[in-house]
């Protein structure tokens, strides 16, 4: 692959820092060890978190390609570096639910730990400023941000992840809670999956261990402050290592 | 119309109670002067309000019914006393909104005061003890309280009542910003409005009025602090007296 020369900080959220390259194909996103929770009420500094989050999304990314998913991932540089594809993100966090956990529980009658057949899909408008609200089809319609067929579009391109990452996790003794995708329209307007898919997106429960806290694998053990949150990440790590290509090195 | 016999309290609510009478067909619901706001947070009596909701909730009722609209309402007894067919209420808000104002401008990048066309609807799960959360199509579909046709059967029904409600406000000199109204089923399983339409669950602001807080005369006075609560309720009354059918009186 080309190599590349950084370009100015295009957008620092609270994950990730996104740069402009010398390319106009190509940004670089630097993973960042700051964790946030509860719409950045909560934070802190987790050393090693950026680059096991990186590490992780890049095997998924490669996992997704390799089973003909688009995504904007392009491969990694270092390890808290990831090359991509600029695209517009859609503000819109599209959360699938295998079983029922976090703030679903908290606004419906379903205890945690419920199966959810057929998954859940909730949209989310992605703003900060309003807490990251549950959008119902007639709010997102108001709002304007994607015409009805492009909703749909994105559902579909949401449930395909699902099945994917159901079955990647589950070879791996992982069952695959819910998780939080972001996606995005390239330059040519191709809609793809952007953003991360780490263990601070998804909720993500080790099979083998029944205790209800113990066996959390994700940003969870950082809500909740249970403690061994980057040991956790690499808990992961390890057990996707083994079933997804390896990611693509740049330069 | 035939006097009755009052019976056990079915139901106490925040702002009314419901009696069983001797007749099966016949409940009575007492409208009391007690005031909550914020999932009842906020409490207070407000000496008359019971009175006043009750003497609106009828005239509009009367005015629904003139209109052919199917509702629970059978008459009054005395000024806090109304008499209604007994339903199953389906535990679901249908809220209609005309003009942005309340949560969803918190949860909304929408202006106070901004038209929505078409009017807004949205559903809400009718639950204190998870805070009246607002719900999705899917999330509807998951809690199975209502089938996909009465779902499109009440959402018609609760547009029908906004038109009727908007041009009878507009008539009187009242924008009829938002409302809420519960449905449910009788008997012989037809689908009627259920509950009370009055300034606790209307948002109604004076058309003559240009000031934003002096222009409010529902139940948004007490939830802010404005003052003149029942005052206001008392100008609604004087205002859709004129414009509704007078209330049926039992025994
Ligand atoms: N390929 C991409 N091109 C442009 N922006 C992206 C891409 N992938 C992700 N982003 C955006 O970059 C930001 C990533 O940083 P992050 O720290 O996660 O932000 P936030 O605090 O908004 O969640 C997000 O706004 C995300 O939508
Ligand atoms: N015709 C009816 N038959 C049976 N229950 C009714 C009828 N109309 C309204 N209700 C119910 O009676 C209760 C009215 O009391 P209210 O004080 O408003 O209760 P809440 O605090 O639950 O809003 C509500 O639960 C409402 O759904
Ligand atoms: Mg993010
Ligand atoms: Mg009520």
């Amino acid at each position: 692959m080309t190599a590349y020369n950084l370009g100015s900080l295009l957008y620092e959220g609270k994950a990730k820092r996104v740069f402009a390259t010398d390319q106009p194909d190509l940004v670089a996103v630097e993973y960042k060890d700051d964790a946030t929770a509860f719409n950045a009420l909560k934070k802190a500094q987790l050393a090693g978190k950026g680059e096991l989050n990186c590490r992780i999304s890049a095997l998924l990314f490669e996992h997704l390609a390799a089973r003909g998913i688009p995504t904007h991932y392009l491969g990694v540089d270092g390890s808290r570096w990831m090359l991509a594809r600029p695209v517009r993100v859609i503000p819109i966090e599209v959360v699938i639910r295998n079983v029922a956990a976090g703030s679903l529980c908290k606004q419906m009658p379903i205890a945690p730990g419920t199966p959810l057949e057929p998954p859940l899909l909730d949209l989310y408008y992605k703003d900060d400023g309003f807490g990251d609200p549950l959008l119902t089809e007639a709010r997102l319609e108001h709002l304007g941000l994607v015409t009805p067929e492009q909703r749909r579009q994105l559902e579909e391109l949401a449930r395909q992840v699902n099945r994917e990452l159901l079955a990647l996790f589950d070879s791996v003794g992982l069952q695959l809670v819910d998780f939080k995708i972001e996606l995005g329209h390239t330059a040519s307007g191709e809609l793809v999956v952007a953003d991360e898919i780490s263990p601070d997106t998804c909720r993500l429960w080790d099979r083998e261990v029944m205790d209800s806290q113990d066996r959390i694998l994700d940003k969870d053990r950082f809500r909740q402050d249970l403690g061994g949150v980057v040991e956790a990440y690499g808990e992961v790590l390890k057990r996707v290592q083994g079933a997804c290509p390896p990611p693509r090195v740049y330069r």
